[in-house]
């Protein structure tokens, strides 16, 4: 199970809709089939490790992260697969919580008198899948905030430099990140200050996420990279119902997408509509990539899961801009608490990665 | 030299206005005498050593992590000690830069015929003896600042609340720093915020390190707990030349000793001046724990040479206090850059080392 959640990890950031599940086909000590879920979500990892089985499937054991899909949607479903290979045994880690599947695919595999062992390796299946059990389950994608800042928690100086705190080691990490999520996000301000492109330049990958602005009133402009590049890369836009139809019109020329949400009293867009629509068109894991006021509002709405913090062996001082905008906290008791998860060198900088 | 580091390490914060200092005998492959400076700086590493060795050390080795002293202060001359118990060679890592040292100690030894190798173990011993070097080099002495912050970069809430942010592992480990400095520095507005005593709570220690306030008006009260504890453990208040009298003479009642320093055109005390001041008095080592604005006062000046940053996992937002107050700095390029020297976890918080 431990070699299915790592085939798991692999499809991370490329299978939305779907879950990025694992599959190892193992017979007489010997793994005979390994499978992932591949780019788009199909085909699906039972698939994939039951071809590479072939006819040694008969008889033998298949390790699953996730309950296999019972249901007929675009494949057929994967627990017939087991069950045609005549697998004598499947472990899995998870009861797929869509109401399509949710206990169906397990039941499926009993009634055909495969032998099913439930619960193996839940959590770390639960991290895995943790973007499409959080669709599922309330509706929200899973959100990473990456923060990179100084040691004083600033991010660019009083005149708005901010180029490069820091180093290459963590910069490059930062593009993992993007690689393992299925789209970057980032608010207006950021979008308007950096003019960022938010793609992966690193590793040779060919696979970019989906790249999302949330720009209440569309200020940020389509000769922009991201509005140069929407028609190679996809590009969103979320904004509220004030956006002027100029602008509407504008980034919907260069091919962007455009997604109204409603706005709060300030004329911000709502934090939990905007992923709430999200995680409606089929998003399972956002990497959140500042600024501060955005970081501060999905904190403040309790949207955040996961947060990696890059810091740099670099003062700014009160006078610079903070990572994270006003929380309006009265309490230290009230004050968003982190669990440590990892800490290490990276380069000359530090990473930590923690979870609300 | 390695073991002789680690023994002078022990006297780290006990030893001013003397280095800590380790000495090791070695004959014929065991050890045979280990000695460190005792509190106070009396006596010499290599006395104590040479007493364990008794007589062994005729035709012994021995490994000194800082130059043998060849004056007649308080003791006799180490280098004395040493030629008169017959050691044949002696190794060290630093040549002394007190002038009445400064290489006396090496000549004096060779002309009584010990060999002599120099220079080894070098880098460990700088380290060691950082707080000394820089007293008698640079009339300044060895100060680390310690943050204990959000990883926001906050040590407190809008409204004040601060304790407590990091949890019992990182505040024993900060007890831990107290323990290897010579005095701890907070500003006044630390000390009327916090009512700190700043003493040690752990370890069972009976060693406690001098505590200093940077005070330039004298505005903490002598009724907080340092005034009520001044006559027990010493309590130093810098102040400038505007301290009202009254002020003055209730502080002077506690016990507390007063050092006027100069002021600033803003009317705070010139942080040069003050550390200064307190390296005319002897200390080699000096902790500050804050708060931001003392901090950015240090940081500012080029003062600080190490930061111990403890971090939390929490989150208070920009409405919170921030952990280092304006440095003014106009380009990214005039930030402090740090070099990391190690990160790890400490219980639910990370520690991380550096060194300007």
């Amino acid at each position: 199970m431990a070699h299915a959640l790592r085939l798991a990890a692999r499809g991370m950031g490329a299978t939305w809709p779907n879950p990025s599940v694992g599959c190892v086909i193992v017979k007489d000590g010997a793994i005979i089939g390994r499978g992932w879920t591949q780019p788009g979500g199909r085909p699906h990892a039972e698939v994939r490790a039951l071809a590479q089985a072939g006819r040694g499937a008969a008889g033998a054991t298949a390790y699953v992260t996730l309950e296999p899909c019972a249901h007929h949607g675009h494949t057929p479903p994967c627990a017939e697969a087991l069950i045609a290979a005549g697998v004598a045994r499947v472990v899995t880690a998870l009861t797929d919580p869509d109401p399509r599947v949710s206990g169906r695919g397990h039941a499926m595999l009993r009634a055909a008198g495969v032998e099913v062992t439930e619960g193996v390796g839940t959590a770390g299946a639960a991290r895995v899948t943790a973007g499409f059990l959080k669709r599922v389950t309330r509706g929200l994608p899973f959100v990473t905030l990456k923060l990179a800042t100084t040691l004083d928690g600033r991010i660019a100086t009083a005149s708005g430099e901010s180029r490069w705190i820091t180093g290459p080691e963590a910069r490059a990490h930062g593009h993992l990140l993007r690689l393992t999520h299925d789209a970057v996000l980032v608010g207006s301000g950021t979008a308007c200050a950096d003019d960022p492109d938010l793609t992966i330049r690193a590793f040779g990958t060919a696979r970019q996420p989906l790249r999302i602005v949330l720009d209440s009133r569309l200020r940020h402009t389509p000769d922009s990279r991201l509005g140069r590049t929407a028609r190679d890369l996809p590009v969103w836009l979320l904004h509220g119902p004030d956006a002027p139809a100029a602008a509407r019109q504008a980034w919907a020329a260069t091919g962007a997408r455009l997604l109204e949400v409603t706005t709060g009293p300030e004329g911000h867009i709502d934090p939990t509509a905007a992923l709430s629509r999200l995680a409606g068109e089929g998003l399972t894991r956002i990497l959140c990539e500042g600024g501060g006021t955005l970081a501060a509002a999905l904190i403040g709405a309790g949207l955040v899961d996961d947060l990696a913090l890059y810091q740099a062996g670099c003062l700014i001082g009160a006078d610079g801009t903070p990572a994270l905008a006003r929380l309006g906290l009265s309490h230290l008791a009230d004050a968003p608490h982190l669990r440590l998860r990892e800490t290490r060198r990276l380069g000359p900088d530090t990473l930590s990665l923690w979870s609300i």
